[in-house]
């Protein structure tokens, strides 16, 4: 038998202002996380500019080369919201006025502000299925493999959640954080090692150092627990031979 | 005269634990802001897995196509860290001990300390030019136009400054913000109006919404402060006209 399918994903993240410094973009991390606990692997992620030919390029770079696409951004009512023409254009399908995202948005403003600015928000490449936007209305959308999310936090991750039923995830991935005060450099040759020994887990060392201490947090992920766990007694064991103390849990984090 | 020469540039942002979401990045922000105030245009970034065909591939489409490529991660010692093989195999460049960081390690660690792990963050592609590491002295280097930095926040903003020096950028971009709670819907036409007239400017909208108040932040970027502040000017009349208060700064930040 064949081991569990791999599902992987992109995340592309749409626009100038994360790109100039001026916003720091929280969407990634919420991504990730998110998709890690479904079982899709976040393989890649582009920040791209509010420039077509640089998303219709990244789109389909990506959608050709991964299970999932979401984009995030670029899907306001403003000049430099672009996203969904550039999604139509990468899939070569006309963008069109969709009808229920009109309707949505008739039922949301009072009569005389839906002007054609707001109209704009209901443009899809033909043949989307709209994703539910319950903070501000105006959806996002789904087609073929790309999903088309708002960059504003609070509303990516309300249409985030609307769609989750719509994935379909592997095997998910999980993990056990072990932290010590040991410098990676002492212990580095013994977790490549170990790493060895253990080659369906992925191991991570993130060092850490604060008020003079020296230390790393090493990450053991995979998809099955009884690995993590005797990667992790070996792991324990390996610092200590070191001298060090293991923590169990993200040094960072106490 | 052709007008000032726009120098141009990539992030690549090297690591498994961006994209499992264990880490936030704080440094695409970082880069992105000194970059602006040299004048270099920061035009894509890329989140890159600890994959050695996806970091080549990513140094090759970036190299060619920016001025500058900056990679942030994995040049630490232990076996996730693949960022210096990985560059000198986008170069086709033997990978080599280089004896200067060599040498600054030497200096550091105490006698009987500097392991095999240790000294794999001496390792260089040929020719490459050392960038100075005040912090923890493991260096990062140059090669070609491609800047290779520690993923440590204050590391890596310890080395960027050491190489400030080197880069070449053009006309700094000076930006102005006007923020106001109008809603963008409201203020869009007549923003993409503001945005015809100004085709040198980037304008840019970032709604906000906290407390019920709809509101949005709008960014005038450029070279030129004449051009900017004459579309600040007609900026302030237009939300004026829409009942709304111009307030001089980013709403999000008040």
């Amino acid at each position: 038998m064949a081991g569990p399918r791999v599902v992987t994903a992109a995340v592309l993240i749409i626009g100038n202002e994360i790109l100039s410094g001026r916003t720091q973009d929280v969407n990634l991390t919420y991504l990730a996380k998110q998709l890690s606990e479904l079982g899709v692997r976040l393989h890649e992620a582009r920040v791209v500019a509010d420039v077509e030919a640089d998303i219709v390029a990244a789109v389909n770079a990506c959608r050709e080369r991964y299970d999932y696409v979401f984009t995030t951004g670029g899907i306001g009512p403003t000049h430099d919201d672009i996203t969904a023409e550039c999604i139509a254009k990468a899939f070569g399908l006309p963008l069109i006025r969709n009808p229920e995202a009109v309707a949505r948005l008739e039922r949301h403003y009072e009569p005389g502000m839906l002007n054609e600015a707001r109209l704009r928000m209901a443009n899809t490449p033909q043949g989307a299925t709209l994703i539910d936007n319950p903070v501000s209305i105006a959806p996002g959308f789904q087609i073929g493999n790309v999903f088309v999310l708002a960059g504003v936090p609070r509303i990516m991750q309300a249409m985030f959640d609307g769609l989750r039923a719509r994935l379909v995830g592997g095997a998910p991935m999980l993990s056990r954080t072990v932290g010590a005060f040991v410098a990676e450099g002492a212990i580095a040759k013994g977790l490549g090692e170990l790493q060895q020994r253990h080659p369906a887990l992925d191991i991570g060392s993130y060092p850490y150092f604060r008020q003079g201490r020296f230390g790393a947090s090493f990450v053991l992920r995979g998809t099955e627990r009884t690995q993590i766990d005797a990667a992790a007694v070996e792991l324990r064991a390996l610092i200590k031979e070191l001298g060090g103390d293991p923590i169990e849990g993200d040094l960072a984090e106490r």
